[in-house]
């Protein structure tokens, strides 16, 4: 049976030939792993993802949760999947052996997660909530608040979330409106309401753990003034026992075009004046709490909507290589039979540009997650502090190109299949719906975009840039000892050149205060830093690929890995020196538009 | 109230600036039309889009047609509207005064039809694929069946379909296998299934007439063999009434992405022996029928893709004006009101580019029509002979680039209304997935591509694509009075050199028998050749809208076509430069790749 999810072949060829991630096993807190161990854990994660996730994929699309008496009401199957989940330790896949969890390396839980989130965005998304709400407490709350909260959520009987967003502001957090009002026992009393809270009610746990970002009364304005709550479904009493319920109430659902399977959901704070929260870390820092979180739960978005494209990928592959369709353009002979659709030049390009977009991005995001890795687990505390500044300027674009290009990915999908792509009775329409929300969530392109170039490429002096442009030029040292590489490698080289002289020219603008148009087409800079960035990934990629092909064993798998290497530096990096042109023109054309001329 | 369906300033602009559709009433057949009528007709069908077609658009997309006891069920909504449609005259919109026809221009025949397309894809299909069945039977039909199947037609009583695609065979029309058997009386007994039959089977009307292609016993193989049938659903009676059911069943429905509306329908003539249908024309010349049919069913799919994309671009504006969101990125007051995100310069950009595809591709969908015009109602036969070959080249063009660019467009409406967009409870998301489905029907984007370069271009010892450049080299010439326009002339300028050398080469290689390698990247010259022709239309509008600024009224409203034309010139166009390096290189990055590396 071909493989549904990703390829495992290729999961390898990343894990041990690529990111090395045996050399982990050399660092004291992963000493008890093994390759063994990984590939057992990622084993246990493709058989749960395969037995418990992929089947109802479909039919939770078709049933979107349904407000029942002030509920969500789920379709059946989300439980067991949840449950198996749970129960194969994947929820604390990170966390020490001493309370119970697998002390995993980042890479190698991502790869696991990468199964659940290619069989079923939508089920898989309730164990990655809680994971992102009980790493904010285990990293801010207190110790009592880590009793009464994260225990429970490590043991799998409590759920999380994010409550984060509000109807008037969307992404402008600064404007938020929710209140937090202290009251006489230390804890606060919250009053607002919140949307798109993913996951914000459903019967799946004992009790839902909400992370509710609120404004205290003494609040400076802005961002500044933003302050972090733990806001549970059920009060808990200090013995740990479930008290009576808080004043949290499910307004309503929303009705998305994909990722159905996750209830978004509109919350009321406080709406009797009962709502009880309790301050996780300092007065006014929840924004800076949510932030040093925001690198893990990127790294998830991206490696969802990588996903998503993998498994579209793997899906039209399949068809195209089963479906007879056609004959090749110089064959004329109307009695020869019709070729699968795989040997038509156009299918091949569709097939070449997925592989390019999912395994790039897959790479990245793994790289990411090592990097992760290396940000407390390398000895040298100077390795960790590059480690960290490096993945902080990645993460834009580990959140948003596989968001861009895999969607576009699944568009291909669609095509590959036809009028049958297009029906509800094959996956790669929904795997396309499901995807179009992740340019949207968790900050969207354009927020990734400001972030990237209005914040992080200054940060430290540039110095997150300079690592990275020093690694490049190092892929680029080693890819020159493969003379056939040199077509790969050239289109990169001239592409960083560009991009790092635009980038001092932004910058400069930048810092003279020529604010609105040095940010005016942060866009195009997203994209070709993106670009940039997958382009020497695949360049990685190829080396490792020229290596293996020298031992001589999977030569098709290598020769694959070179030709989706040269699509993607061929014809996608130097497709970016007209961006790079309006960016070096500091091309006003959008800045300039007026309202009134629409 | 803001438009929601297209802009009238616009269509104005197109119409009676840079088409000159008054110019038509010149001409002998539209002599009793006047810029009155023209607006008359169009006030119509914008009444009639917006009261009967526009408030079921979502319903219908909610309430996909149902399979009830062998038939298709609809919601109540649709026969109304589709009423309106018929008693407004709009089925016979181009029909002669003498038969109760409109004697409209194709150009503002289309123009009211792309209100219905604005605002509900998914009931329009269903009158026109009356017209373009309808059509058919009036270029190829004998006198008797034109008595006995398009009049009842004409009269909305019939309604009709095209039956091209099986399942084993796809876009291969050369492989179908529905046969039809001569029978004793003259008729014919077809046997065979049809997929994706669009409108298939339905209550509007009181018969079903299936434009059906097939193949006689004494077939040769391939597209040569191929023959039109007319299959109704009921037999006709010498008479004229109703005989009894013929042997066609409804064997399924598919469900689709979007584009609800609108049954897709699994059809099995003959599984009892007993299908009637009557041959259309000459034996094996069906295919050749279909194809002179084709310019005006793509120009149609073309339009439809536009306007999904006009809508969205419409909505998506007007949200971005009332939506209040953070600040201009120059402000860090937190105290200061939030901006309207219109005024963000990321924001502006997803507009803008919403603007350029739709306002390009909506004037390139009517200059085609006008095209059209000429081809049967200019009075000089050569001048007749030049519009159908100019038009027979560019209708690749008019179908597949509002397929490709007005779903980008929409992705952008998404986009800006952010995770409102990705809901249920705003059209965008509709207009999304329903335009998916436009690069696939009536000839993927693939067939468009190999259509173009493979076929099109070369008809004709290059006649068409020269017509083209004269065409091109004359608006650039008019550009080039007026010295603001050089920035966006120029790139222009430059692609359409490139793109002719590109043509050439490729060309020869064609001529020279090395067909694999010419039409491997098909794709990407097919966007090229794309942008060209919209390039060219961009700078024809920004012309127009340089005369209309020296009148000195509606100055924003030109400003705004010269600001969305300078996007798309200087934005767009150069961008295909690199796809044009790959054409002139004979890349053959993907025709290499092989299967086994997948």
């Amino acid at each position: 049976m071909s493989e549904q999810l990703l390829s495992s072949r290729n999961l390898a060829f990343e894990l041990y030939e690529v990111l090395d991630a045996e050399a982990l096993t050399q660092r004291p807190r992963f000493a008890e792993h093994s390759r063994e161990t990984f590939d057992a854990a990622l084993t246990t994660a493709r058989t749960i993802a395969e037995k418990y996730f992929a089947p109802h994929n479909r039919k939770g699309d078709e049933n979107e949760p349904r407000y029942v008496d002030g509920s969500a009401e789920l379709i059946p199957e989300v439980k067991p999947a949840v449950d198996a989940f749970l129960e194969a330790g994947f929820l604390n896949a990170n966390r020490d052996f001493e309370v119970g969890g697998m002390q995993l390396p980042s890479l190698v839980s991502q790869a696991c997660f990468a199964h659940f989130q290619a069989a079923n965005a939508g089920t898989t998304a309730y164990p990655f909530l809680t994971m992102g709400a009980a790493n904010l407490i285990e990293s801010f709350a207190s110790v009592e608040q880590q009793r009464l909260f994260l225990q429970p959520m490590i043991e799998g009987r409590y759920f999380g979330t994010m409550a984060l967003t509000e109807p008037h502001a969307g992404s402008s957090l600064a404007d938020i409106r929710t209140r937090a009002e202290p009251a006489s026992d230390g804890t606060y009393r919250l009053k607002g309401n919140k949307i798109f809270i993913s996951g914000g009610d459903h019967e799946l746990s004992e009790n839902i753990v909400h992370m509710v970002l609120a404004k205290l009364p003494d609040a400076p304005p802005g961002v500044k003034g933003i302050s972090l709550f733990i806001v549970p479904k059920y009060l808990v009493n200090a013995d740990g026992s479930l008290g009576p319920r808080n004043d949290v109430l499910l307004a309503g659902l929303f009705h998305k075009m994909g990722w159905r399977g996750t209830t978004s959901t509109a919350l009321n704070f406080g709406d009797n004046g009962q709502c009880v929260g309790y301050l996780v870390g300092q007065p006014h820092q929840g924004l800076a709490c949510m932030f040093q979180m925001m690198n893990e739960a990127r790294i998830g978005v991206g490696m969802g909507a990588v996903m998503l494209g993998y498994a579209g990928y793997l899906y039209s592959l399949d068809y195209a290589r089963q479906r007879p369709q056609g004959r090749l353009p110089d064959n004329k002979d109307p009695h020869s039979p019709a070729v699968p659709i795989i040997e038509h030049s156009d299918v091949k390009r569709m097939l070449l540009a997925q592989k390019a977009y999912v395994e790039g991005a897959f790479d990245l995001g793994l790289y990411a997650a090592r990097l992760f890795d290396d940000t407390h687990t390398v000895a040298d505390a100077e390795a960790r502090r590059q480690a960290l500044e490096l993945l902080d300027l990645l993460t834009p674009i580990v959140k948003s190109w596989p968001s861009a290009f895999c969607l576009k990915a699944n568009e291909l999908a669609i095509q590959i299949l036809g009028g049958h792509g297009y029906t509800r009775e094959y996956p790669v329409e929904q795997y396309y719906r499901d995807n179009r929300l992740n340019p949207i969530h968790e900050g969207t392109e354009g927020i990734q975009s400001l972030d990237l170039l209005g914040r992080k490429l200054a940060q430290n002096n540039g110095a997150g840039l300079k690592q990275l442009i020093r690694l490049i030029a190092g892929t680029c040292e080693r890819a020159s000892h493969h003379p056939n590489l040199d077509p790969l490698r050239q289109p990169l080289e001239h592409l960083v050149n560009r991009l790092q002289s635009v980038t001092l020219t932004l910058l400069g603008d930048l810092a003279a205060g020529k604010v609105a148009g040095a940010l005016a087409n942060s866009a195009l800079y997203l994209k070709v830093f993106g670009h940039c960035v997958i382009g020497w990934r695949w360049l990685e990629q190829a080396i490792h690929a020229e290596v293996g092909l020298l031992k001589g064993s999977d030569r098709d798998f290598y020769l694959g890995k070179l030709q989706a290497a040269r699509y993607f530096l061929t014809w996608e990096v130097p497709g970016c020196h007209n961006d790079l042109a309006l960016l070096e023109a500091r091309d006003d054309t959008c800045l300039a538009m007026q309202e009134g001329w629409f």
